[in-house]
């Protein structure tokens, strides 16, 4: 098929208004880090199921790839086209309908282009949760975080995207429409297609709607703040909020002494309520009890860890201001490193018992061979996520240390997880950033599979190539 | 290959003490409802994933058929041979080593052979809960758990085997070991191979080890009755439950009023707190806060619930010994059906929203069809589970009632589940028994992708053939 044929099938499909081939495209074309500028061949957005269908039928028939992209907030790379200029940028971002909310079931079923943060006010208008949340929150969009199994900040308690998803629907390689938009906690009728979309970074299907979980609004939120010597404690500390708080903890980051250092030195204007430590723990309770007992629960919780010597020092929240300004601190981490200059950065997983030693190995490691490196670390203990960032020497120049070092460094960090059983990519995906090193880090059985599946489900290979595998 | 060599070459891998062909081998080839009776090659049991693996291409080799069993306690005939006499049936028993259990990772690294509550145990003797509970719990094993997704009493909570489970060691088809024995909370390193696995009922690949979770043990447990006179009722109770207790709320079951009269009629020993009511509740609430603040919380929500003419009455258990004797109750049902006679069972989930329409058009559909015919209706009604089960009419024998009406009363119950989008099988899976429905019912996208992905990971079609697909 002819390239103007294509463009006039597709007009014809989702009506030329939708079918973009020329003026500013970068908003689809470059993705919100400006880290890759593709070239599309068109940008398609098409505005229901039934028109994905088509266009993915069509683009079929003229072999020619479809790079699905929702937001575009994504952080490897993987929602943009290629530079070649013969991808389809399929953005779904004019399906943002949702079509239903069942308050008894607890569900709620969105179109793929919806933004998350329109979905959590959605639910929260009829006194509903929806337990996802990101800082892209405000432009992600819901079949982005599906098909890169978002995480954020509610992990520890709801899990990420794929555990708050219990149905999808989806267009197939061959433009059918699968739908398997099920509101169930239970099915046990043949293979887990909607976990296997999930996270396959729109290479083994188009996710175009999904219906989600919600839960009760939480009563009542306490924030605190707790100061550790060493990763051990804060460990301990996990295991005793875990233990005293059980569910109602729903929230457990960790920051290093460093990391906090950074958001003193550029924004000296954020109280940081406790005295430096070489680590801060950010705790959350939300609970279904009052506000009163609430407290009292978690007061009584950090007065043990006090008494066991777990923590040196904490403090709780007075109000929902002084909640949000903890958590502002801890979300101007990365903000304050971009500051202080460009900066390795990794989105790593391990096992919660393995993360001190690792720490404190890697560390050294680091220090060894590039002295006077300085380490950024902080993120989602409860999670065993780190992000691990490794900024250059006081003095050094960001661009100049990352351009001489940075696959040195990840080689290092990569490296280190292996006894550990860790994961270098933890909640961000592959892409386009990661692909080498899956191919190369990956268990080959598990990449045979993998292969095997996607030429299974995408036998010409239409869907996001070179994506993932 | 002869089969005389394939047995040479199966002693050669496990022992010949572990290659049986002669003697009493019904411990393997029939199922325990004593529904279906196959006729293995040969029951191999192989003690380590190596032998498993050497197993395997030695069967793929001959293209001989691999039927793997757990504890076979199935309810589908998924995991006993057919009657040809030309499958080998893999018994995972022997590999019941509890590899790792990490405190503070909360995770327990355990063989498929493990008996679950030997696992429950050994958690609970570190102070830790693994929340994975059903009536086989002393006899099934982890492997067939995860390979059929089962789901138990405690799945509203908890969620199914697959919501407990992060990383899993399999043997391919080709023989191959994947170790994917992971105990990361967040790993978005490629597709979701793991949930692939659990759920495909030994057809993709053999579980032979897996990482699950553990929690704290709750610190206290709390059951109540509640009566009310319709499924709505119970659906608004529930809802007030869960914005009350959140995620303390563990235990959610309904039970019809005939459901409890047969308990009555079989069981008359055992007593029913509350008078009858069309519909009785059994709330259970497990947290990690005192006994007297949770007593306290369940009474006050019931009191509400009253308030609101949600429900009619209700009883709090006293102690441990009351908290069992209502489970007994609800337990003691299908005993209860049993000695009633024969009845024809259904595994049936659906949005909790649809539960009171379906159950009320339902049962008056089955009325009009069969008069007199009797409806034992419980089940885990926070999960949207019915075991939704129809009795002969009193006095006509269970046998010739299931003889001349099974496949009629099937069709009209699945039907009928039909525009809720409700499934034909919550929890016990498909095996031999559903099979044709699944072929019959599931959407042809879905089937031709199953059937894609079956093709991919298991090209000759040795893993457990004719299950599922």
């Amino acid at each position: 098929m002819a390239t103007a044929d294509l463009l006039e099938a597709l007009r014809g499909t989702v009506g030329a208004a939708h079918v973009l081939t020329s003026g500013d495209l970068t908003a689809w074309e470059l993705d919100w880090r400006r880290r890759w500028h593709g070239r599309a061949l068109a940008v398609v957005r098409p505005g229901s199921t039934a028109e994905v269908a088509a266009v993915v039928r069509t683009c079929a028939e003229a072999r020619v790839a479809l790079v699905p992209q929702g937001g575009n907030t994504g952080l490897v790379g993987g929602g943009v086209p290629d530079a070649s200029g013969t991808q389809v940028l399929l953005s779904l971002q004019r399906m943002n309908r949702i079509r239903a909310l069942d308050e008894a079931n607890l569900t709620l079923t969105a179109e793929a282009g919806c933004v998350l943060q329109a979905l959590q006010t959605a639910a929260r208008d009829r006194g509903l949760l929806l337990p996802l949340s990101m800082a892209s929150e405000g432009s992600c969009t819901i079949g982005g975080n599906l098909a890169t199994n978002a995480g954020g900040t509610q992990v520890l308690r709801w899990g990420n995207a794929r555990e708050l998803c219990l149905g999808l629907e989806v267009v197939t390689a061959a433009g059918e429409v699968w739908d398997g938009l099920s509101g169930l906690r239970k099915d046990n009728t043949g293979y887990d297609l909607r976990n296997l979309m999930i996270g396959s970074e729109g290479t083994l299907g188009i996710i175009t709607a999904a219906t989600l979980k919600l839960a009760p609004v939480p009563a009542a939120t306490t924030t605190a703040l707790a100061a550790c010597d060493d990763l051990a404690q804060c460990v301990a500390l996990l295991k005793l909020a875990r233990g005293r708080l059980g569910a109602g903890l729903t929230g457990f980051e960790v920051m290093g002494r460093f990391a906090l250092d950074l958001v003193a030195r550029h924004f000296p204007a954020l109280p940081q309520p406790l005295p430096a430590a070489p680590w801060t723990v950010l705790l959350e309770q939300s609970d279904t009890e009052g506000e009163v007992q609430a407290r009292d629960r978690l007061e009584s919780m950090l007065g043990a860890a006090l008494e066991a010597g777990v923590i040196g020092d904490a403090v709780v929240a007075e109000s929902l201001a002084q909640s949000h300004a903890l958590w502002h601190l801890r979300e101007s981490i990365p903000l304050a490193q971009a500051e202080e200059g460009l900066n390795v950065k990794h989105d790593i997983s391990l096992p919660v018992s393995a993360i001190p030693a690792f720490v404190i190995d890697t560390d050294a490691s680091l220090r060894r061979h590039f002295p006077g490196v300085r380490l950024v670390n902080f993120g989602h203990l409860g999670d065993g996520n780190l992000h691990y960032n490794v900024q250059a020497p006081e003095g050094v120049p960001g661009k100049e240390f990352l351009a001489e070092h940075e696959d040195t460094i990840n080689t290092l960090v990569f490296d280190a997880l292996v006894p550990y059983g860790g994961s270098f990519s933890a909640e961000h995906g592959i892409g386009v950033l990661k692909r080498d090193e899956l191919a190369r880090r990956k268990s080959p059985v598990a990449l045979q599979m993998m292969r095997g599946i996607k030429g299974a489900l995408d036998p010409l290979g239409i869907l996001n190539p070179e994506r993932v595998l």
